[in-house]
């Protein structure tokens, strides 16, 4: 991992620390707080046939089945570092974000709802370790097409269960209202970034007849747009935000955490792109170069978009399924050698400097304190300068 | 059309006009509202990219090309029925329901969404007089599966413009959220009602290898059932609900409302299964027997379902796209010779009925008094009698 440069020192051992454990903390919480609120639902589907019940369970299990529940972390450190007098005497953590606790099931089944769209139409077949969800629906329903149109529906289901559980919050009102529209504007961002960047991998390839053409920067979003909108957004500021807005944050502290998100939701996809093909595929739990296999305009393939003979190389891959492994490894040492990695890691340190730039700037004084502080430093590094 | 015989007199002349002055205006203003509510976020969508626009522009159009507005005018007509102390000297009708009108673009954008997976998964290239929208971004992309893709998520981005939409109702916090969960349930019911009439009509075709098999209909949801998921709570109940507690009702109120929209939605679909065997496709506007040649299972051919005889002639065209005219004039005939068609109707009436009583038992004291009850008699009449 490369040392960080920037004019802040990185978050300190106890920051990081805090984070994992709040992490952990909310990774039994919220596995528990969605199989109570699934399971009536769940019933529900069964009562009208084994059908809808069918697709009720397929969100089920992907919903339980893993997930580092990042999403419903940040949530909870954003609604805990905008409680106004919360006590700082709370022993027991998970006090603290209870009353966002729906909110953090709700972003999780948004997810779930994003990824049964997502794996459908990237034709992804393994998920969070076990078959997606059209793969399933596919085998029970005996043909490809119903299973497609099926697992769309479920999909659609997850995104009625997801409004569902957010408003159901017993916080007020207005506050509830507020992190509605937030979390509205989460949906409608990770679509745009999706219908974005999907069009991007198809205009820098065209899989199914030959390898990539290059790419016409000119016309497309910049992948930094991209990023922000499918990433950013949906993973960082819009948690971020949702749970600032449950506590009855005001406009300029949601603000500040949209400042501080940002940058840090940017660097979180930049890692990413980094590590599908510089990363250890036995910690990230990706195999290697997918995204260069299905065609991903991620910051790396962008970054060698005025390198002609580089264009060659990533002709020859991106979005090719049967590249050789020469020809990748070719392409990932040009990535290397013509300091494609390095100017990508550069701009992360800097979008990572940026966003504790806005975190030192912010004040705690008023919520939970020393605690909230730490969780979003700690979440700085979990996200910026992960391995996995 | 039937002649009435139900235990009550169908609505006035009066009612009936009113309504269709009610759905008059606010075709116009719902037209209106959503052409400016759309327009910022079209010039959104253009700023990020052109594909972006695409699927935004996809949704516009759409939702500006025609539609009946059936829904939001409930929303309208409930929503004045429960307003306190409304004055009844309102001489612009479209003060009325302006406190609505949001939720009445909502509703509208939520059936946007819902016809673009709709018309994907049905494979119906034709939608409110133009291509559907997986035919136009097939044109577009290219391909069949980019077009599929861009499809699904251009409904995804309608249905999160619906969620904003909604939430960006100006009146009270507490009866927007109130509203606002009564519109996550609508989209709830509407997708587990697709799943359960797909699943239906797979059970009793297989179009791709051969014509029907006879539905084993004690695996099955009740078509009344899938009518209430599907359409009741959809077309009626939903809107209605939504419209009442924007206008701050108390539950005994949702619940009177609940007793009418019910039946009246499911008689609105009994009505469009029979239009669709025995209408005038010059006055329905659709193909005529395509829920035959589609295969749906509608509460006519689940009439036929103890009759040997009629299953035979029901193999032949149920789900077969190339069935004989010949052969689907005889099923024809057997659905009316059976008495299916009249049992059907018998249902119809039966349920309309209820719904009247349901009506006559609410009090319009304090509300926009006798309008009001015009709106909802009217609509009784223009949902269950309808030719069109």
């Amino acid at each position: 991992m490369a040392e960080f440069s920037g004019p802040f020192s990185a978050e300190s051992v106890e920051d990081r620390g805090a984070f994992f454990v709040l992490l952990s903390a909310v990774q039994r919480d919220v596995d528990r707080a969605l199989a109570t609120w699934l399971k009536p639902r769940v019933a529900a589907a069964a009562q009208i046939g084994d059908d809808v019940l069918a697709a009720a369970e397929a969100v089920e299990h992907l919903a339980l089945r893993g997930g580092k529940r990042m999403r419903a972390a940040l949530i909870a450190a954003a609604y805990a570092s905008c409680q106004k007098g919360a006590s700082s005497h709370v022993d027991d953590d998970n006090t603290r974000w209870a009353g966002a606790l729906l909110a953090m099931v709700a972003i999780e089944l948004l997810q779930v709802y994003l990824l049964i769209h997502d794996d459908w139409m990237d034709d992804d077949e393994v998920r969070r370790g076990g078959p997606a969800v059209h793969v399933v629906l596919r085998n029970r329903l005996g043909t490809k097409r119903l299973g497609d149109v099926a697992a769309i529906l479920a999909g659609d289901l997850a995104c009625g269960y997801a409004q569902a559980a957010l408003l159901e919050t017993t916080l007020p009102a207005e506050h509830v209202l507020r992190a509605a529209r937030a979390f509205a504007q989460i949906q409608q961002d990770v679509v745009k970034g999706q219908i974005a960047e999907m069009h991007s991998a198809r205009r820098s390839c065209t899989p199914s007849t030959s390898p990539c053409t290059s790419v016409d920067a000119t016309a497309l979003p910049s992948v930094e747009t991209i990023h922000s909108l499918k990433t950013a957004s949906y993973t960082v500021t819009g948690p971020l935000v949702v749970g600032a807005l449950l506590a009855g944050a005001n406009d300029a502290r949601v603000a500040e955490l949209e400042r501080f998100g940002r940058p840090l939701g940017i660097a979180f996809q930049l890692r990413d792109d980094l590590l599908g093909v510089f990363g250890n595929p036995a910690l990230t739990g990706k195999p290697i170069w997918n995204d260069l296999r299905q065609g991903k305009r991620t910051a790396l393939v962008d970054e060698l978009r005025d390198d002609a003979a580089a264009q060659i190389e990533l002709a020859r891959v991106l979005g090719n399924a049967n590249a050789q492994h020469g020809e990748i490894e070719a392409l990932v040492h040009t990535m290397e050698a013509s300091g494609a990695r390095a100017r990508v890691e550069a701009r992360l340190q800097e979008l990572l400097g940026e966003a504790r730039r806005a975190l030192g700037a912010m004040s705690f004084s008023w919520g939970t304190g020393d605690m909230a502080r730490a969780w979003l430093s700690g979440a700085t590094f979990a996200l910026g300068e992960r391995s996995t």
